[in-house]
């Protein structure tokens, strides 16, 4: 379905009058604005910038994936994640990212590259924007982590994969998200 | 593949040595943590704090996808969402949360919920928790929008909607897993 976003702007657009930095971190970096909404009246509005990440589903010839086992602290837990990372700056090629971050963590390398699309994940307070790449033609080698970086590494079949994710076993937003695509372009 | 999360947690935990809230917002509690690593070094941690999420893909009998068209402050832009909505508070039932949030915003209510399990939107630096849900036998009545929403609303075929998400033209990534998700369900 086709939606003409210029005009949608028109009625639905917040136009920003007031923005405060209120925190400025390493990774967060948190505003907090004010804007005029389509009916006049003013609102707060509470924003998250961030300098946007990729991530990738690593596949293998029989259709086993690389995933990873990582201490998340927000949650105090350890989940199944793909592997992903932040870019290095602004301008960074996010193809270059994202075979750093598979090599960095895994050790792998691939041959082929394909982009699964991008997505936010959080529209409603973040603008985070992640790029989502599948890999194939793996080759493993030495894992290059940094030195404050701890996480294991599994190969787990793409189908238990996605009995997991149905299963609601999977707790990550773009871990499913991966695995859901690739198993759809792969027939799985 | 079964992992023993108390066994980790022995290797890839991070102990938290000091928090200090930085922003304490209507919607994001931020906070400035340090902790110490597993190899003992210490480390900052940003974190946000959010109270929760509930979100719903409304399925029509003919496999039409009730979805919302709103803007995001944060990206400046109008995008394709299904309905959703934060928690009121704490302890507030997620199936309540979300027949409100589909009634709302939508003006439908539903016969049948089944759930479709839960993420984490960003566990690197956030802890808010997305309940899913898929909701049948759909009966449209008025919107009731607060008074300062706006957001436009149609039915779009789960089928056209699946190929929007792998050709990348869906941006959200908890609609994106609905999407998928659903269509597995359905057989679509």
């Amino acid at each position: 379905m086709h939606f003409d976003q210029e005009k949608e702007m028109k009625t639905l657009r917040e136009v920003q009058t007031s923005s405060q930095n209120v925190f400025d971190g390493e990774i967060l970096h948190v505003n907090l604005d004010h804007v005029s909404l389509p009916n006049g009246r003013q609102a707060e509005r509470e924003v998250i910038r961030h300098i946007g990440a990729v991530c990738v589903i690593p596949v293998t010839e029989n259709n086993e994936v690389i995933v990873e086992r990582q201490y998340r602290y927000p949650l105090d837990r350890v989940i199944t994640e793909i592997p992903a990372g932040k870019l290095d700056s602004d301008s960074e090629d996010r193809l270059s990212a994202v075979k750093r971050e598979l090599h960095e963590e895994t050790g792998y390398t691939a041959d082929e590259w394909t982009e699964l699309g991008d997505f936010y994940s959080a529209p409603a307070y973040c603008d985070e924007y992640i790029t989502m790449y599948m890999a194939r033609g793996l080759h493993a080698g030495p894992r290059a982590l940094d030195e404050d970086e701890f996480l294991d590494v599994f190969s787990i079949p793409l189908k238990e994969l996605v009995d997991e994710v149905m299963s609601g076993k999977i707790s990550d937003a773009k871990t499913q998200t991966a695995i859901l695509k690739a198993a759809r372009i792969l027939g799985v």
